[in-house]
């Protein structure tokens, strides 16, 4: 139980990085729906690898085969099953992590948990390449919320100590949501942007890799999406966040600032726009009680520098029972950040999709 | 679909601020576990309000009675459902939040959820002393894992601008959390807890709230916990944790840090203790790919400054589709970090023992 | 796991048979649902015990007290907790149980599942007094979907060797299905029903019990409800159905006499009436393909004879590890058929309410 | 949400019957598994169309591709997804049923549900060619029973009006299990065989179809697995059996016998066996309270006679509002009996290592 989850939707996401496929199998959508693959592959295309110079340079065609699911193009209420063919071939690269655990990595507690009997090859199942279905599936729903006028965009929020503009939290708009998430590295003030560029570049010249922040921002919400208690939007967004890995911490509206802020400020004064309720400020982020109030629905991840350095690094051999020193080599991002936009985005029109298709409201 | 949560544990909370009751039911624990009730209620004390100067004057007994599960204070496999009966009467006090909602509160939301049915009083099911039941199954959890040699514990690691300690993230022994926890005033260090103290005493003279941050660890974990993907450690706390109202971010070991390290520093080294495998530093916070790797895991959390406060704020008048003045009375905590101490204690504690249940190592 | 189930609804049920209190949490119902105290009571009854000559002269008053989830008689959004008090104290009548469990009942398999933990006392949580939260749960949802022009019924289709009329499984309607729920013996030809209750009252002298079928009808259903495979609706129903104690069987439309039926007659032709489609003979029970078709949904139970008889019983002394001669005293109902008819609808009640609900259709 | 299920295992089937493939992934099984791909292929082989004269002539060949969750032919603890590539091309055999739908098929509550969008080829999702992938992963589940000393069997109980001999229901053993079901036509007694062929062959000559019965036993079992209310055996096998197609029902132990017995028969004393606690009867079929006792578990199920005959039958045409007449050509089982008993035991054999492996008991 660990790849297979199922609410109202269910999405199962299959694959070792180095076996014939990975893949993914979403099951509960709206029959009917026609998905634009050209779409569906741009969007794939913003994960993909080895297409500019911040990210790794091993190159995959991430191109899902459609299986199931599908008839003329829409979907006919059966499951839809997309796979991705690997075509790196099991290399011998990765023999000697079976003894000697990688810092940062699953390797230690894989090794635990299966009994030595885990894929190792390129991660296995624990490769950031599992992200690839993970987007097949969002994508697919970012496409139906677009129809029912749900926006989802994220951007690179920080990388190392340069941080980008952030989202206007009370009047972010479809516009720039979409013109943030169309570029090639996506943040808000470009030369922000240049200095992160300049940032990863020169981790990846030691051999070093770096971490960064992403904001996401949902707009055209209803109000009143959620549950109180196990089932709020909140506990939902982050239980799915959290399966894309190198994520270690989200943080909602204003996030871990409300720990210095006074509750007078932390309020946001409701008023009629019209005759819409808005709230004046922002801090929180579009959620209260665990439902959505109509706001952006605006939250905050946390991405760690990737694990899979150039550099000697302090390990262990459990063949031997004794400390070991490890060198990686190979092909690694510098910094995963940019990759992990589409991906945030990804789980998060998996998480209000579910939700709106359980309560009805699609 | 809310407030039942259901995994191998499976807990249902129930009850509103001024209903006859609020209760839990904690379906799925062993048979034969005796309950100790002394503890439970030591616990229990620690959210209660009314017992020191910093929480409200509103004083609450809060005693469960447990109505079934239990033979000669033994579990007996059966659920074990217990009550508190609400001394409150219902009272006029909230009769005005039908129409003009609370900033920072629920109460917009599911009035737009529930077409105006909801319980407004006390913040009826929305309201944190639906906190209690979860300490009741909280406190039970904690009982359980400490026969296993699991121990969880928390503290305040900020109020305001003022920063507690941190736990040793990577020798933290179980009498440290049990030490802090036993305080009346939850900190590692007494000066810093002096100087929060003065904050919270301070925004209660202004009738104003105030934020914090806590810090939780649990040490004692088997290495390998947890799952991939959707089913990790990380995914199944924050979504727990996002039960308790006020949390606004949650991020585990170096959490929000990591933006700013390299792979190099945030890369934990692996050695060999004797025949344990650890880690010189713990920026992992104890879990990798979503597996427990032996370390202390710990995690930090966001709770916002208390939302009810008793200065006049802006809102609006929903019965006539027109902007309002809100003035909040009644007697409310300045902070609720303290009394969530305990709360994020409890969440963790029966995510923790049902991790363990399910993977059938208990 | 066991005692709670989670969907759309969510439902708990808790108590042991001596407990101080048996309950439920139900849980997702919409808000502003107005329950009818009355009319709940009135189908409570039907399965109290000791209102008639059939059933245990054990009079317990089963008077559910609403803790949580109302507010002026609605329902609020909050989980709704009822609990019935139990008024029998802890009697020495069961201790014996301990050692020498009862042929056909659970005492046994649950002496070596808790390990000798369980409450033994009344049957503990696997008596059938647990029966009674599980009708106020499907009470409530029998109300809802009678709001929607949903209507539930069953009758004792057979007890022993004789055998009611069947409901027509083309046209029922709904008065026909409300007459017979409201007789005090709830069959639709009383002659067959005047034979039973001889046949009940023969059992009752020799001390011994007697099984019988019950069918139950749903009408007013939309087409296509439900899903294919692990969510057709025979799967959801059977599931909930099987949570009465005492049921061994369930068969749908034809049922097992399909075994013996060619195509060309089980296969039910359809046509138009008016707009309306329908099928001139009802084989199918009102679902192909795990959906609902528009025709009566019809199913069939199978009830086993009380197992607890005032017969001398072959059974073993666990304490000593050898056989034992077992006689049990008390008031036991020599059939538990007539008083498992309001359980069959209550749990049908549940599931079809849960599927509406989940399927937004409500 | 219908054709992924989750508990401790989860498994997702998908495909349509004219897709470019059929397949299923097999979630939570432990790493180190051994599959014996003979084995499995032999049990595919037993549901396998087309080789011998009761089914029907169109020939599959079901050899599963696993795609992801082995290394070296072991369970490494990623999902395990296989499929089988479809080799039918989509014919035109079935354009005339999107407006006209098949009587005793799901063709008519599926165009409701889906608005036309289904697919209609070869019964699209609602084929019983889906029952591959069940077999797939409970053919699996049946070698991973196996080694734990767990084995199930199924038989024809009967076809038409000729009935087969019933497992012995209390001394049935493992190799008898075996041999039938290694047998071609899996009965106990060749000599029914015979006539049940016959009444197979007299059906097709006819250009109808038959139904019958399939008993199924699962020995070995630990007495206490279960639970009692929603978790309970008779719940979770039934709701996993009901997504075979043509089920109509199912009945433990005596079944629906129990209608016409009474307690002092139907309740099976206990006595021991050496040091083993046995029942001289059965007629709990291994099941009490939701529990397992230990004696052999057994359940039968009602199949219904194949949907598809060659014979005109009436319809409507829903283009045009009207009622039609229908010809259905094509090849099609005479009677789905025989391949539906691996089915059976698939499906008995994913539920059972489920339950298993939720308490911890593999």
């Amino acid at each position: 139980m660990a790849s297979i989850w199922k609410n109202k939707l269910a999405l199962s996401i299959f694959g070792q990085s180095h076996a014939p496929a990975i893949g993914m199998t979403l099951d509960g959508l709206p029959a009917g729906i026609e998905i634009d693959m050209d779409v569906l592959q741009q969007f794939l295309n913003r994960r993909a690898p080895g297409r500019n110079p911040w990210s790794t340079t091993r190159r995959e065609e991430d191109i899902p085969q459609f299986l199931t699911g599908l008839v003329g193009g829409r979907t006919c209420g059966a499951p839809l099953t997309a796979v991705i063919y690997n075509q790196n071939t099991r290399s011998a690269d990765y023999e000697n992590l079976k003894k000697t655990p990688r810092p940062g990595h699953a390797d230690f507690p894989a090794h635990v948990k299966y009994g030595g009997f885990q894929d190792v090859a390129g991660g296995g199942h624990f490769s950031g390449r599992l992200t690839a279905p993970l987007c097949i599936a969002g994508g697919i729903a970012l496409q139906v919320l677009a129809e029912k006028g749900i926006s989802i965009g994220a951007h690179i929020s920080s990388i190392g100590s340069v941080t980008d503009l952030e989202f206007d939290p009370v009047n972010i708009g479809k516009d720039q949501l979409q013109d943030v998430a169309e570029k090639e590295f996506p943040v808000i003030d470009d030369g922000k942007g240049a200095s992160m560029k300049g940032i990863v570049e020169a981790a990846r010249k030691e051999s070093d890799s770096v971490g960064g922040t992403i904001e996401c921002a949902i707009i055209g919400l209803p109000v009143g999406l959620g549950a109180p208690m196990f089932d709020g939007v909140e506990n939902r967004l982050s239980s799915l966040i959290f399966a894309i890995p190198a994520i270690k911490g989200i943080e909602f509206g204003a996030g871990f600032d409300v720990a210095t802020m006074n509750g007078r400020v932390n309020n946001d004064d409701y008023y009629y726009d019209g005759d819409v309720v808005k709230t004046r400020t922002n801090h929180h982020g579009g959620i209260l009680g665990g439902l959505t109030t109509g706001m952006p629905l605006i939250f905050k991840v946390a991405v760690k520098p990737t694990s899979s350095i150039g550099r000697q690094q302090n390990s262990i051999d459990m063949s031997k029972g004794e400390n070991a020193v490890l060198e990686v080599h190979g092909r690694h991002d510098p910094c995963i950040v940019p990759r992990a936009v589409p991906c945030v985005e990804a789980a998060a029109a998996i998480c209000i999709l579910d939700v709106l298709l359980e309560e009805g409201r699609l």
